[in-house]
């Protein structure tokens, strides 16, 4: 090697000195659709002051847990969960199958796009139909079934895919943190076998980083193959108290972030900040009807059925010093396809 | 820069090169203890052709998971499961806060050390030792417990913490995979709260990467402190059939390599074989009673109630091709602590 090729190489190792510590600085810059304020900035102090070594903050790589729920924290839950809104339409295509729904509630309602009726049945009737669209077939055939709605399935507002409901600045926090080697989780109150085709594309968490509500699989030897079939049955909800347990099964770890935006995240957030050292927490508030949808009934907001956001919840919020993200005050954007 | 200083600079980048390049090989020289023969040569072939992008059944990083059983796959299961002797001695030390023990079964037997009738007890009396002493605990409890039981307990034969009982040739192949990319994950009939205290500094794995069986646990409130307690109530059994609904649960993924040691290890194999693409699967086969044990039936072994490799499960393996890993003739040395 003569001396203009060892100068050549010092560059490229200058070069990778560059890529490998200029990571982090980049990845604040991606929280672009964060407007600059308080709840940004809160977030940058974090994430700085537990990957820095010489924080007296500092926590080790391994125990970098974030966890997030889903419906209404990383995409859209109005005018009703999208795996609500997957349920009717797959009972409306067994419906041939199934003439007796026909006379059936709340089979009937759906098919008559009565949704007052189908909401009076309450969690019996709800029930009735996530299992009759959710089990009954093996579990790469409801993959398949998944991936095929979300395909083809639209929005009825903004007239997009439902992988395209995404929070960008959410996408952006997942992706800063993951650029600091936090491992990220999702922890819904969903389905997990409805969220995992479809979560590494859409936020880049893997399947074995989804955890959700289930039922229960069925190990079976169908026709010499072996398959898990999906039955009848509940086998775990992921939701309210549900959310530590879940956790706990999960990972086996304490999260030290953790991001919701309903009653249901309560236990979640208090059982991350229940933690020693430095902890994260936070709940989207949806307070902006004119891009997104308005419901609370914190701060006085319309009630809602979905993602319900209580003023006990905001109160406790305010005592443990959780971030309230307000989607009209925080965000400068909030999908990926606004202008 | 001078020069000097940039050939000094090249050298490191020629350094660097070497250790990123230079991973693979020199992990493959880790499977030391292993004897070269054809079980060794297979674990080689298969973890070649699917890191090699070149290869034709190469793998994604994404994909390659790998699940392992753990007593008797990867540490010691007789005179009995670890997790047994843990329970019996949890008992003995909880006693003289239960006098009515002293005439109860199966407590009485525990005891008295009349094993013989702790085993006639059956299902019904091992799950009543199980919950009394699992249960009843915050996890953070029942994690110190098992930690300190752990550090001071001692295996009866070798006279060694049972953390020093894990089998040096399958730690390396834990190693080999990881240095391959491979995601390993442990896949236990045992307590997955008993495990994972010390998974991480035994097998390099982390508490996110065990499955195993669970009881329920219950968020509550103690002292205004967020506690998960253990619930004596079974949630799930991680055993035979449970093993491909626990690989599902869990990881969402089917694995591409697979290893057990017994009759509740089968559909965990099946499972993994039936995936499209290059697949390894393996048991573990314990033949050498004098550095180990010697159990079977398979092979007209002596029949043992703790990881019962039966002749159907032997004769299952040898139809699909699933290695067996014979522990006299495969390994040449089983434990770190031998010369």
């Amino acid at each position: 090697m003569n001396c203009i090729q060892a100068r050549f190489a010092s560059l490229s190792l200058l070069f990778m000195a560059y890529l490998m510590f200029s990571g982090p600085a980049a990845a604040a810059d991606a929280l672009s659709s964060w407007k600059d304020g308080p709840t940004r900035q809160a977030i940058i102090d974090f994430v700085e002051k537990t990957t820095n070594p010489q924080s007296g903050d500092f926590v080790p790589v391994e125990d970098r847990i974030a966890t997030f729920d889903n419906d209404g924290t990383l995409w859209v839950e109005h005018p009703m969960y999208t795996q609500l809104a997957f349920a009717l339409d797959r009972v409306k295509k067994l419906a041939p199958q199934h003439p007796e729904w026909k006379t059936t509630q709340p089979f009937k309602a759906v098919l008559e796009n009565d949704m007052k009726t189908v909401a009076a049945s309450g969690e019996k009737g709800l029930l009735e139909l996530v299992m009759a669209s959710h089990a009954g077939m093996s579990t790469a055939e409801f993959e398949a079934i998944v991936k095929d709605w979300l395909a083809t399935a639209r929005d009825p507002r903004f007239n997009k895919p439902y992988t395209e409901l995404t929070y960008l600045p959410m996408v952006e926090l997942l992706e800063y943190l993951r650029a600091h080697d936090f491992k990220t989780y999702i922890v819904s109150g969903g389905g997990i076998e409805f969220m995992r085709p479809m979560t590494q594309s859409v936020y880049g968490i893997p399947p074995e980083q989804v955890i959700g509500s289930s039922i229960k699989t069925q190990y079976e030897i169908k026709d010499g193959k072996p398959e898990l079939m999906r039955l009848a049955e509940i086998n775990f909800i992921d939701d309210k108290t549900g959310k530590p347990v879940g956790i706990n099964m999960y990972i086996g770890k304490r999260p030290i972030v953790s991001f919701g935006n309903s009653d249901g995240d309560r236990q979640m957030l208090e059982w991350t900040g229940a933690g020693a050292g430095a902890r994260l927490m936070g709940l989207v508030y949806h307070d902006d009807a004119e891009r997104e949808y308005a419901y609370g009934p914190a701060g006085g907001l319309p009630n809602s059925p979905f993602g319900t956001f209580s003023q006990s919840t905001m109160d406790e919020a305010k005592k443990n010093g959780w971030q309230i993200v307000s989607m009209k005050n925080d965000w400068l954007r909030i999908f990926a396809f606004e202008e």
